[in-house]
């Protein structure tokens, strides 16, 4: 299978932008394989994805990026350059709830999320056997409300060693400091197990259930300070009814939660998300 | 077609309800069509609908609820008794839109829903040419800050003089005041065009566009004092993307907005909504 | 508002073509909206929707088409070229079904749908009135097996002489002749009440109820000479249980049908739709 | 938690039958914990899924289905007995493919499916270390044209050995005989993946490519001697679009196959189905 480039790019909104943009492209013999443009026209700001063959592109692969510039600079773009045979280096947090664990680890381990786990953290022990299956690495570092600025920096030390590229937390139940979000920003899914913007916080689906909702969901998003506030990737919905107990919200919950998750890490990877004024564009 | 009873109860549970509810209908050679129970284990509280032919039935129509009152005192039941073949009385509240009001109109025309549709009433004057396409009396009744009580007071009027059993509020952007509501208790249904909780009140789909969420809802809801807090009959939701602008979160929601309306009213004609603890329990 | 081109291209796929359409927008002062490219793999196809903000474009508006076609012979491209404020004239063909009727005339009527009305032929005299409310023209053209022929050189001639762009089927139960599709290719959309390619033909809803399914669905398609068999345009579906009699499957259809025809006429209307090896694209 | 008794009952309709069921109970001190009863109205077929709580029921366990017995036959009643605090045994037969594999698995593991699975059956050896992890015994039975019969006389003898229940056909690529169905009636639960009746038999996800649907789905189903013809239990959908190739067809389709198994042999393993003139009617 070929190899291609894949820009994500946000700017002011002009005349020309595609123009210059499938011109530096085809004049360097690449040809685009998708090109999906979005214009934001409250905002004048100009979005889009663009992938190309760069199987034959004369400008090599290292140097891309930087020949780019020019361009985005003049356009005064946010650009990022990822190339679809590079393998991301993934981190999961983990709790004891071990649905999502299992289910993104087959994803990866089947090939159908193309990145590589390279290790998973833990406030507990209780999943480490389902790790060693996988073959990965565990970290059980315990948290407390005393410990926990040294047990952030053990993980980010854990994490920058790794050369993480993206963390995912894999229903792990410990708010992140501000300190360690700034390091990864748009770097870190989480999955919320309600429909956001109902119920974010503890305890969604008893909630949920109290209030008597007829469709739970759940919501992946990345981190930000705020809790359970920053930008929604993706979210999903299942119907519950009076004859389910609340343990069958959490039940049913769970294979939503998966979805979801799933779904996001899969776009990050494939570098289809653009984050955009506290709100997502998926190039789907 | 035959005429059916129909019960819903609610009580405290214990041993034999069940037999004591099917031995007065069989006893009376009724024939049970439907019979849905179900007990809330939290509560203690036994909750069903029961559905039978009446064709035969030994004690005539009129005085079953008094026969019956005899087992409803011995099991501390709150019973609510309607017949199949009565014809419910119904008025529709709108203000200038006219996506539910044609909707709800065309179902109520076409038989779909079993009622007889017996006013309009609004505080714009723009919808009287659909309610005189459908042959429904149109009253016009403007409201104003200061005029909100004695407005109100003309359509209770209006709706005691018509022995109205159901209100509609089909978009009508106007809040009732706990004395009207208190009049018809859990005899107003309401659509709110969001996935609620989230999105209570003024602008949902401008604030669910803002938070830029990936799916939005309609909720059809009983009417209570606090507004969009009455228990939650139906809910559904369509996707929406980043290529929606906030005119077709508008557009798509109304859609939803008309089938969740629809099924709250249905559900309620066919007597099929039991309320509890600030919920629903739809037989379904 | 703003006037905008809309281009639909399909051509084989090669280096290059985008820059050649962007240029030629970007040179002539044109700003592109939106712009989706595709690429069929297997085929080697390149396909593309692009619109564009035509005020203030070099080119005069009934001089594009021309000037673009050298672009489009160049690359060997199959074109479609629209303006975002023209209105095309469309027919509708009912029989006595009214729901999808209603619903259709109701979104037109609301400016929801961007068109024009223009005349509504029906085998039966049965949904007159719904024609005369919304002010349109109703043409009663009976269909025998005798007359068939005869009967549709009327209808012709009535969308000859009103320049019909578009005809929708709105749940019309007669099945259109070769030489009549032929006429009106990729320009007539019929809803069909199943979830196709299950139960194509006749009484889909009784074959979906006596097999027993779980989810029932609608159909929107382009009509072509085989029956049920055209190129598939949407498709949505909703649950049923065994407590849903024939009837239920019936009326839950209903809803599903308005809807699925209605997104696929929108769709149309826009300029969003590419038909291609019996199936389309959709670029929404 | 208390420990319940489930009847599933099916026979011809008449007066007073729940009266004797609920007499039954009720005489004997059990409480009926829910009741969900259904007729068929054109069959004329009383259909009802009873579960009461048997703490403190009068007559012992083992003696239940003797004594409800003398009522089944006067009424001409099918009728299954079971309990729910017992263990049904299940067996799975996988092929290559993991991705039900793996999440049934974890179901059982984590309490979510009440049920043992004994063995693992597969043509492949593929699948073995997954059994391992999950500490299932697991048999590779090879077949071919010539050794099919023999091979499934030793599939036969093992689930015969440990007593199976259940068996789950796990994506197993394999057409069971008719003389191996029959020996386990409604108790093989299959996962089709398409839309069923559409796309029956092999390569569904490719027949629905080249077709463009815009929906894809999986049937869960009871095998039967006729190939995907057997009474469906459930079925859901995912939607595609132009975009997605057939590999993300088939990627988009074990998502859903996974919940439409899962959700089958859940309900199947809580007696809630009771097949009825090849299709299922769900207590759920």
């Amino acid at each position: 299978m070929e190899e291609s480039a894949i820009l994500l790019i946000a700017c002011p909104d002009r005349v020309g932008i595609i123009k210059e943009i499938a011109g530096f492209i085809a004049d360097n013999d690449g040809n685009i394989m998708h090109l999906d443009q979005h214009i934001d026209r409250q905002a004048n700001t100009f979005l889009a994805r663009v992938e190309w063959d760069i199987s034959g592109f004369r400008i090599p692969k290292e140097r891309i990026k930087e020949e780019f510039s020019r361009i985005a600079e003049r356009f005064s773009m946010n650009f990022s350059l990822r190339f679809s045979n590079c393998t991301p280096k993934v981190a999961l947090f983990v709790s004891k709830q071990d649905h999502c664990f299992y289910d993104i680890m087959h994803r990866f381990k089947s090939g159908e999320l193309k990145g590589k786990v390279k290790l998973v953290i833990s406030n507990h022990e209780d999943l480490k056997p389902i790790s060693d299956f996988f073959g990965v690495p565990f970290f059980h570092i315990p948290k407390t409300k005393e410990n926990k600025e040294s047990a952030e920096e053990r993980e980010l030390k854990l994490l920058r060693e790794h050369d993480i590229d993206l963390i995912i937390l894999a229903r792990y139940m410990q708010i992140l400091s501000p300190r360690f979000v700034h390091e990864y920003p748009n770097r870190i899914i989480n999955i919320h197990h309600s429909f956001l913007p109902a119920f974010p916080g503890a305890k969604p689906y008893h909630r949920a259930y109290k209030k008597g909702v007829k469709i739970i969901g759940a919501t992946s998003h990345y981190v930000t300070e705020e809790l359970d506030q920053g930008p929604i990737i993706e979210q999903d919905i299942i119907r519950v009814s009076h004859r389910d107990t609340l343990e069958d919200f959490i039940r049913k919950g769970k294979d939503i939660e998966k979805i979801v998750l799933a779904r996001a890490v899969r776009w990050h990877l494939e570098n289809k998300i653009l984050v955009y004024d506290n709100k997502t564009v998926v190039f789907t």
